[in-house]
């Protein structure tokens, strides 16, 4: 027997009223990653690519926030239910020529490939399956029945439930994520009706239309499991988040991450952390980053996007977003690192200063107050206290040059486009507009006058 | 039966020996808030201005920090115990015409407006009314008796306590929180005694000699609630500013207030949230802040009294304070705002940009490493990196006014008082002493001289 | 009977490697201090100085790491067993002439001298003592086996207990601190061998010798006590240290210390706080630190090595590294003070200011964007926003001094060595290259040429 082919299937659709917020639901972030992603990154270890999501309210901004899904995305105009969300998709799963549907929610991020594995684990023996769970408070779920020999009879809400019809209650409840056979559900599909208090059209009656059809349902039963956790309000986002916080940040330590004050750390998803790195809480990082052994991140940081060879430092209050900072470099505090910051080996930049789409050669420093932008410092150079590359002239933006082993006196402003040669000096308070040369020298400043009266108000 | 009318007497005179501080006590904070500012707070909803305060310690200071109390405050010059103070503002409290007084210590920060309308709803069918509580330790606190009828008989400390005399041990206290009628308690007012070890007068007493008249006298028990604690050291204090961090950060997310990390959050009592607002811990709102929905504020961030519009962005490492943020606005990271900072819609202040008394005008950018004091910035203006604005002479401040569509380039000092001209141009490095006119530009530093031999040491 | 002489023997040369790390165990830190120091400590109020220390694994630094200790470190060049560690430094234990020898692993740093003085309590009446605990997970320690008279009979790790032999397992377990008498150990310990699993040599071992000889044997059960501890991996450093930051901030808040949100901060074991102290979390003070009675330490800050005196104030995200604050000093927010700051009474540094060996005199100020390093600040002086010294020519450093009462404008640059005169003026803009006289004034900056047609690009 070959493996059934089997779809995910995402419905992504919902405004999430009660996040009051114009953002649509699955793109909310928890650790910096909007929600839908936790959702794909858990298919993607089963299914690759092979995911369909029906998308509605915000639609372009969630088909922008995952171009690598361009092309699965199917509008679901109306929001008139998760049976709609499943219609207005199945020409879209048939397309694929799969032989089940994986229905998920976009709004379960603490799912795991190994819980949907579980349930992947049902295709070929059943023609639909679905998750149950019994967690605290079964209020908002729809309940399940089993008849005497505790097979599923049907899916009850807790408004519809009688116990003299129903039995007594078990706690079991749905969880909301289905395995569908879809030639079997391909016949049910059209006899889901509407006709319920909310007026929508619910995938949760496919299992009374399989059991009225004598089809073979079957459930996984996953106990009191937090990972089938579905978020609709601030609160229940703030509570995924700070499990899945905690379930990243235990793991680096288990693994040899040597974390201080591990309760205020915040580390995404997709960081890679080397054992033997070194962080101090209150730390946060962010995005594709990355941490080498030997490398050592203070507190009161914040990290987005970057990368930190082994034996570099970052001090506290630094902030730093798509930058590379380079092995034994030194960074901070208070160091701003934006988009295209490469700090090269024993590279230092000190307090208040902000570099974007700058690189410090090795051993070059910039120490003190200084915004290096659009710039290209060569080894070794030494940039004063208070150094402003002016890069705009509000218009266009243009690039500074220097030279290895150059040394820029403070509070000088360097006008780009312009460069300063190997080895030149350029003296303090200096305003430079043109090229200075190789090993020679600059100045551009007022002569000092002193004056022999009293010029101090007092 | 009309209302009876009820004064309330807050007691604020004590020193707090075990804050070890030499600020009043019912000075300290929590949130930000000084402590008796959150006894007025569950007063004012059922009392209103009604509330006569006797101060004692630092009374200049308790006086200053609550003017709106003007001329409701009594002095008690000697600190000789609760029920000398009761008699030092018994004749303010008879002058109001009241009915009832209901006395609370200003040291009960957890007091609630519910709690106390309980104690009121007694008003009317008793002499005297108190709150007893029953906490986990009770050492500190006077026993209540009761007689085989559950009636109050007496209040006793617990070394004077004689289960013989007095019963088991029922564990139920005085809370210290009162209501006199004031014909009744007028006449044993002046029977209260100090031949205790303390040698003070307490108001405890009172309930005996209630009793001992064959007045009514009535408990509104309260349980073990936390709300009734009283302040008497800085664990104490510490505790009870957790529980109140805690119940505010929760309020606010039931309310649909999206906040990550909430742990790490404060939010003082005065601020509003709104819904659909979204906010990341580590976090710090005090005073008469207002934040809109749709608004962010990043993590790393200190904020007092400040207002922030929709769809404003608040970046990390901010401290803020008296300033409005307006529309679109960004702000930050390490961007400090001070007061009378206004930010028109969509107007940017980046790293290490300092404001004072200054406007940034609608689209108005102010990136880099700068300081605006006493300065108005018109619509779309470009500060650039390192620009100062020189408002102080030593003496006196003066202002600074950039039209709207100028450029200001980079590492300029603009010494005030001083104009730049509507879309004029200010060269990098400038000293600006003198107006620049519209459309036109100005320019003011040294000439630069390049030199061909070796300047560097090394 | 005089008291026996006891030495304390420190095994500090193993490697970590469970810490990933190459820094050697011993000196991984728990609240910015190394774990040795943390034995050290418990050892001195019972030995003094009289501690031997066995390094291996990292010797030179950790040699460096204590330079107290000079003269006392023993270095075993190949790491063969706690045992083998023991003879390496016996003969430096018998130098000292001493009675008996106390063995601690310089791994465990929650260790207090009661603890020691515990064991160190059997010295006269036993050849060989040791401590034992119950703890709940036993698998990586030797079970302590006792006789029908519950006199120790043997020590056996857990691959090799037998209960038919040994009888039912009990939870003690060996904690590894030893108290040996000389005289009896010298004749043990050449029949240690590492015949086992590890080819290792055990002080364990000893014991089993000890019994076999008849030597008295002696216990000192400790129970379920974490203060006995090891540290192997980052999760067991991370618990410590937790443990330790919990113990020392809530004995500062047993001692009238307010610690608004205690969870957040992080006070380092030599860090000296009065009552009466206000600090605001989060907050982290580590090193030789001291904060007077009546200062006030704002939330984000960052404090190394540093004290401050009564009635100053640090603001927010502040970072201040061997700091003198003085009375009534205020710092911050976004202040960096490094080693050589002085802040005498009165003195502020304000927003993205950085000091190094620099004294700032009664009541002067530096309030906005400046670098103050190698410099002295005379009385009431005032800096003005973006004021910089030149303190380095690229090879040296040279001392700026400012006189009291002096004016530095914005925007200024003094290039070092230079001396600005009492109640002097310097103009804004200007490179002060020489020396401004007193009372007088200085000037250095380009005339400014005001342009009159569309310099703008737009």
């Amino acid at each position: 027997m070959t493996k059934p082919k089997i779809t995910a299937l995402v419905l992504a659709a919902g405004k999430g009223t009660r996040m009051h917020s114009s953002r649509p639901k699955v793109l909310q972030t928890l650790l910096g990653e909007p929600m839908l992603r936790y959702v794909y990154d858990a298919i993607k270890p089963l299914f690759g690519q092979a995911a369909i999501t029906v998308v509605g309210h915000g639609s372009g901004l969630v088909e922008q926030a995952f171009p690598e899904m361009a092309g699965q995305f199917v509008l679901q105009a109306q929001q008139l239910g998760t049976g709609h969300a499943l219609q207005v998709a199945w020409d879209a799963v048939k397309a694929d020529g799969t032989d089940y549907c994986l229905v998920i929610n976009g709004d379960t991020p603490l799912i795991t490939a190994e819980g949907l594995g579980r349930l992947a684990g049902q295709a070929g023996c059943c023609d639909l399956a679905f998750m149950t769970i019994t967690p605290r408070d079964t209020a908002q779920f729809g309940r399940v029945v089993r008849d005497e020999n505790q097979r599923i009879s049907a899916i009850v809400e807790a408004k519809d439930y009688c116990m003299a019809v129903h039995g007594p209650v078990t706690g079991e409840v749905n969880a909301g994520i289905y395995l569908l056979r879809v030639s079997s559900v391909d016949t049910l599909l059209g006899q889901l009706r509407n006709e319920n208090k909310s007026g929508e059209y619910y995938v949760t009656d496919l299992i009374g239309l399989a059991v009225a059809s004598a089809m073979a349902v079957e459930s996984v039963q996953c106990g009191d499991d937090i990972s089938l956790m579905g978020i609709n309000s601030p609160r229940e986002l703030i509570r995924a988040e700070s499990e899945l916080r905690r379930r990243i940040v235990e793991a680096h330590i288990d693994r040899g991450v040597l974390i201080h004050n591990p309760e205020t750390v915040i580390i995404g998803p997709r960081v890679a952390v080397e054992p033997g790195a070194e962080i101090f809480g209150h730390c946060e990082i962010y995005g594709a980053s990355s941490v080498a052994a030997g490398s050592r991140l203070g507190s009161y940081t914040h990290i987005t996007d970057s990368t930190f060879a082994p034996g570099c430092v970052v001090r506290e209050f630094c902030h730093i977003e798509g930058a590379e900072v380079g092995p034994q470099a030194v960074v901070g505090p208070y160091a701003r690192l934006r988009p295209g910051t490469v700090l090269h080996t024993g590279a230092r930049v000190g307090n208040f200063v902000e570099m974007k789409k700058a690189v410090l050669g090795e051993g070059a420093k910039a120490s003190h107050l200084s915004y290096l932008g659009d710039a290209e410092v060569g080894a070794g150079a030494n940039i004063g206290a208070g150094t402003i590359t002016c890069n705009y002239d509000g218009k266009n933006k243009f690039t500074t040059t220097i030279g290895p082993g150059a040394f820029i006196g403070s509070n000088t402003a360097l006008v780009a486009p312009v460069t300063v040669g190997r080895d030149a000096l350029v003296g303090a308070g200096s305003t430079i507009t043109k090229d200075v040369p190789d090993e020679g020298g600059a100045i551009a400043r007022g002569r000092q006058v002193n004056i022999h009266r009293r010029l101090k108000k007092s």
